[in-house]
């Protein structure tokens, strides 16, 4: 391990001292918004810190920052905006964290080819505005929008609200520059598509900045619609409500926006929408306006069939408004409460068995207060259920336990059911130790990759896979600090 | 090297007798259909045969010949259907081929997920033969669909002839069973979408075995499509039917095929459709009737703007009926003639340039007869051009010197226009030497990745990257054996 000061003076010295990140941003780059971290460092004993935060402003500035890395064998952090929410960024002792928010110019559209092309640092929503200036739509809106960076984005496989239309971020990523942790600088070509060996954008796609640094993204973009169709379903129960997905995809219609919220997230989202024990369905089409129109006729007849009523379109309308506002994690821990979002997914056949699985095994935790779920991305296969829980342990020092007790109820729930333990939040670290269960023999080539492109180890070590001499399980590592003091105060509150 | 009797004796004591191949098998498996191997196999001197074909029937099979391999460091050849173009398959001499043939079952259909499960060694119109009379259908069409197999489609990033609606190989390509060069088996799980660290699929789609076998595939399939529309187009040049396709991606709509055919292949497989000096696009859309209906009514508009008239549904119609006819490369062969196709891509900013570029240049080689292009996959982004090209040499000797010739002048015309290589057929030894150029500062890390999953080397090597010691270029691989002594008969034909 290297000393803190050292790594410091040898970067000033590499980088000029302005590349040296301000107390500030040091104070918060070390993390992301996992809520474990986010516990942690509310309390008396937050965990060591990094070596230093390094913001480099070009490529070769990150090529030498990872030189230097892997001459010295230094951890280097890749770090986008800070806002995923499994632990991926947790940087370790005497570490480097890279922030990429100074890296953060849109460097060029073609509205051709529908291509733009950013740099990694770029926020979201920043990126969404430039291109509808233009005329254009990156058609990808995680909830975390204005929040999460473009680096990010591929580096955990995001998933948009649009999806079912515009595809997850691995259907819009074309091409990118990336420095390997040797600092070899390497770049593909934007091309439509292509059959030349092994796809190379899938050794970063939901890597998590193990194996190198994404320094330049090229995505699909498209023209802003022509036209959007909003409309609002009722259904007896979530079970109909997921048949009329099925079948609106099944038949090919492909709705950029099908949310289905089982009755608890409907009343307290949406109050008053549906009728207390029914599931809401919310439905948006963009396009073509002829498409939209075909689109609304079929998902109504979807839903007949499977027992809804439409209930216009104010619930869509209103959820555009307020998709994006989610109250903080740290509001719920000042309560003494702990609140997370598991979002899994499996096919058409075992859905049932997984919403309500999941449901009924995190129930049975002893202070859980309240879990849902709703769906938010639909395949011709399958679809995937966004829970939320909400707990309060009886003490405070209960919490991590009780969380993790949640979460193992969550993901034996999901495995039993076939499905998925992420859909597109990612593996950091709170899923880390359930990788081996959901690849089963195939776990071991994740390791093989990891090795064969960053060979000394470097490269975020202990996100996605433990890093050598780490347990895998989430609530092994990393190990927890002292209890936390504050006394948790305010009732139970079911606003998660 | 090992000796090849010993080879054949140990795999006999492996498996038993009965899972060598008979001659007949042994005759053709030891190369795909590259027109070079071809030739090469008329004349008087075809290369050395590999030491034997093994056939095996289950995974344990397959997995007890890797093991052999690995420790007996034997080259191992998976071998599905030989339809390939690129020269994939070329078996070293004492080498195994493994010969996936007698592994072709269908294993199961999921209707609910819409998922089918086969072995690799099924040809794709028995897949697709028995997906129909479920009342199914993969969408998958390659024009070889009768002469390849499933892992086939896998191993060399396939596109199908109704791509643009369904997409390409790997947004079918779901789950699978493969054996590791080490023997080791490892499986995935078909699930709608993940965030689980790298995409493994990708470890193999594309990989020309090179990485390990593929055992079992699951891929997603389709109901059978409610209602289909077709109608055909007359542009007044490549270009100007080239911009109706990108209006209509562009715009959000996928057909099912787009087909446009400069004047050249309009007049010779479609005489009559279109004026002599019209390009052809010929279309088809297909599913829920409201979309076909709606489709058919955009392209009919995007059409019109850019200069096309409709001509009626009847060249569609007739290209369902011939579409996978087409003459052997043996016949042309045998008229002194070689004739291949070469299929690339860029985007919709560079396709006039490539396109115009690649004909500019073929047509500068002596030699040439005939060069002419069709679009058959398009994206948003851009389209495919796939050429097909027909020269003859002054002497037989001097047929391979010719077609290198072609090929370099139409790779060069396609990078010139920043597009891609190879859109579908993969890469073999045909395409091998242009690898380094298309990738630039990235091709290292495709040996970076053989390396990683092939430690041995012994998983196919010469595909897609030149074997230890090898030159790239593919005219310097495989030598060239002695000059062939046939002599070509008959007159120049214009029918490729």
């Amino acid at each position: 391990m290297q000393d803190a000061g050292r790594i410091r003076d040898d970067l000033t010295g590499l980088l000029g001292p302005s590349r040296l990140a301000d107390d500030a941003t040091s104070a918060r780059a070390w993390r992301d918004t996992w809520v474990i971290s986010v516990w942690r460092s509310l309390g008396d004993a937050p965990p060591p810190r990094p070596a230093c935060v390094v913001r480099p402003q070009a490529t070769s500035e990150v090529s030498a920052v990872l030189r230097y890395a892997s001459r010295e064998r230094i951890p280097v952090v890749p770090f986008g905006a800070g806002s995923g929410v499994c632990g991926a960024i947790l940087a370790p002792p005497s570490s480097i964290v890279l922030d990429l928010g100074a890296m953060r110019s849109l460097l060029g559209i073609d509205e051709q080819a529908l291509l733009a092309t950013a740099q990694p640092g770029l926020l979201g929503s920043d990126f969404e505005a430039a291109l509808n200036a233009a005329g254009f739509s990156m058609g990808h809106f995680p909830q975390s929008i204005a929040l999460s960076s473009l680096g990010g984005w591929v580096a955990t496989r995001s998933a948009g609200q649009f999806s079912t239309k515009y595809g997850n971020i691995e259907d819009l990523f074309v091409a990118f520059e990336a420095v390997l942790p040797s600092g070899a600088v390497i770049r593909t070509r934007p091309v439509p598509r292509a059959a030349i060996g092994p796809d190379l954008r899938h050794l970063f796609l939901g890597a998590e900045g193990t194996t190198g640094v994404l320094t330049e993204l090229t995505f699909q973009i498209h023209p802003l619609p022509e036209a959007t169709g909003k409309q609002a379903y009722a259904f007896p129960s979530m079970r109909a409500g997921l048949e009329a997905l099925r079948r609106t995809l099944r038949a090919g219609w492909r709705p950029a926006v099908l949310r289905l919220y089982d009755a608890i997230e409907a009343g307290r989202s949406f109050s008053g929408a549906a009728k207390p024990e029914e599931s809401l369905l919310l439905a948006l089409t963009e396009g073509p306006a002829a498409l939209v129109e075909a689109e609304l006729a079929a998902l109504a007849a979807s839903c007949r069939i499977a027992g809804g009523r439409a209930i216009g379109p104010e619930a869509v309308a209103s959820w555009l408004v307020h998709r994006n506002t989610v109250p903080e994690f740290e509001f719920f821990l000042n309560q003494g409460m702990v609140v997370d979002t598991i979002e899994v997914a499996t096919r058409w056949n075992r859905i049932d068995e997984l919403y309500e699985g999941v449901l009924a095994r995190v129930r049975q935790v002893p202070g859980v207060i309240v879990v849902s779920g709703h769906s938010s991305h639909s395949y011709a296969t399958g679809t995937n259920i966004y829970f939320t829980f909400a707990a309060r342990p009886d003490r405070p020092d209960d919490l991590e336990a009780l969380y993790f007790r949640i979460w193992d109820a969550a993901m034996e729930a999901t495995l039993a059911a076939d499905g998925t333990v992420s859909h597109h939040h990612g593996i950091g670290r709170v899923r880390r130790g359930w990788l081996e269960r959901e690849l089963g023999s195939a776990y071991p080539l994740l390791g093989t990759l990891k090795n064969a492109l960053d060979p000394l180890g470097i490269m975020n070590p202990g996100a996605l896979l433990p890093a050598p001499g780490e347990p895998a399980a989430a609530n092994a590592f990393p190990p927890a600090e002292a209890p936390r003091a504050a006394d948790p105060v305010g009732p139970g509150s079911d606003t998660a």
